[in-house]
């Protein structure tokens, strides 16, 4: 199993024809999350031939235009589609303000449900669970109010060792499902077969970590730790280290040591600056402090083991 | 002299890979004016290599997405670009809403002044003039609050007539200023020349009309009355007639029959809907009423003569 991700958009500030602001689609277990919307992403959508109906949950980081100005045009598009199906929109408050004034002054309501879950802790917070994953925000250190989101796989049943059961002839495929569930299984004659010599341990979860938009913040590191992936802006070099400083945004060195410090498995890098023409050489930045790092490009598909 | 006018965004509803809602940019004496505003007109106007900061004047139709949404990108772009000169916004009341609240929740107050220009009268008003061009609304009939715009260039300066001139010693470099004012010369001896024997007529003032979107609506022939280029949209054909009444748009026939009534000299139709994949049909059907009938398409050139 593997989460998927595309990258729809991954460069900062202003759209420019071959630039699309952020936007992420993620596939995970039997979900298609939506990250960040800047304007155009109903554009990359369609031009990626992801399917719109696909789209329940969409997580924005924060309210900079960059990251939210695509959302009521794709909201708009829902409804122009015939839509019915739930819209969660898990954001800052204010966005709800934002897309309602604009549905309310052209008279266009959606007529699928519409739900907003305003986020406004400064602490992690879990703000969506199912039985097969969990979304906890990650606060980070920007401008304005803004969290990066932990989407994390739950553990899942245990693996018939079949093996193991074939020499066990009481066992039968009715018992099969106490087995995954971690149950111990008693033969006739009153031994008990312990559950791990009957039963594998199941995959480790995969889990992804979008950090976007922040200055460098360690204090994420313990939300974000041993993660499969993280994907962690990296909108300047270290050559503007101060300029990153004071618009609270990272370098590509500063990015790869919040991917050492957690011990993450691989780094997504991207929010690019339109000031480097060669993304290249946030590559080389962070490779020097991480080992393992990826550029976001646009339409690339990362396949998260 | 001409009127040039660039197509940006030609179609209706949602923006799609090759699809761009409706913008205009409209070069006209010492000005150039945005027409709507459609998501992605940033992208589009850095395509087709227009400076930004000649823009200082936007003409919104009316709040639906496919003609704003492009917008509050735009002017968080000039924000982002520094720029300093006013930009003039003239909208059907609630736009002022909506970008101001997008730019006070994430504290990104433009550094330049921008001033909205509210409009809520349902009758044709002035509602931009200087010395060489006026702009007047054409109240249309839509689902909501929408109007056309009327671009007319002031009559001119008149021409002097070098040949006439000439056989007059009398009349020296400084006077040439009154003769263009239309002004009579009086020779020493007393002799009245007339103007008109002294100059030409000034070339006739060009003119360009924007209606989108409107239903089939005859009360505007009297406002757009013989303009040199007429813009009227088309959703629809006639084979979707009902629907075109239903959703106030027209079909290309009506657009034609608009065009016929107030003796256009051109007529230039878009606003298509993503249903026809052949645009030549609209020119087709509006052909069968009305001669010189143009295509929008993106990225056209029009130069209004």
């Amino acid at each position: 199993m593997s989460l998927k991700l595309t990258i729809l958009g991954c460069h900062s500030a202003t759209p420019r024809v071959n630039a699309h602001p952020t936007a992420q689609y993620l596939e995970i277990k039997n979900h298609s999350f939506l990250i960040d919307c800047g304007e155009g992403t109903q554009v990359q959508l369609r031009k990626y031939k992801i399917k719109f109906t696909k789209i329940k949950h969409i997580f924005i980081s924060h309210l900079h235009g960059d990251h939210i100005y695509g959302l009521v045009g794709l909201i708009s598009t829902f409804r122009l589609l015939n839509r019915e199906s739930e819209l969660n929109i898990y954001a800052p408050k204010g966005l709800k303000e934002i897309i309602t004034l604009q549905l309310r002054l052209t008279n266009s309501w959606t007529q699928f449900p519409l739900l907003f879950h305003e986020l406004t802790s400064k602490k992690s917070e879990l703000i969506f669970e199912d039985s097969k994953v969990e979304v906890h925000t990650i606060p980070l250190d920007h401008r304005i109010y803004t969290n990066g989101f932990l989407f994390k796989e739950k553990l899942g049943e245990r693996k018939l060792n079949l093996s193991s059961i074939i020499n066990e002839p009481e066992i039968e495929r009715c018992d099969y499902q106490n087995l995954k569930n971690g149950k111990d299984f008693i033969l006739n004659n009153g031994t008990i077969l312990k559950n791990e010599l009957l039963t594998l341990d199941p995959p480790k979860p995969l889990s992804y970590a979008f950090c976007s938009d922040t200055g460098y913040y360690p204090e994420i590191v313990p939300i974000i730790k041993e993660v499969s992936c993280l994907y962690h802006e990296t909108t300047f070099l270290n050559d503007r280290k101060e300029l990153a400083q004071t618009t609270k945004h990272s370098t590509a060195q500063q990015a790869a040591k919040i991917a050492k410090l957690a011990k993450v498995k691989q780094l997504i890098i991207g929010h690019y600056s339109g000031r480097y023409k060669n993304i290249q050489l946030f590559k080389n930045e962070a490779d020097t402090v991480f080992e393992n790092t990826l550029l976001a490009e646009v339409g690339k598909v990362f396949e998260i083991i």
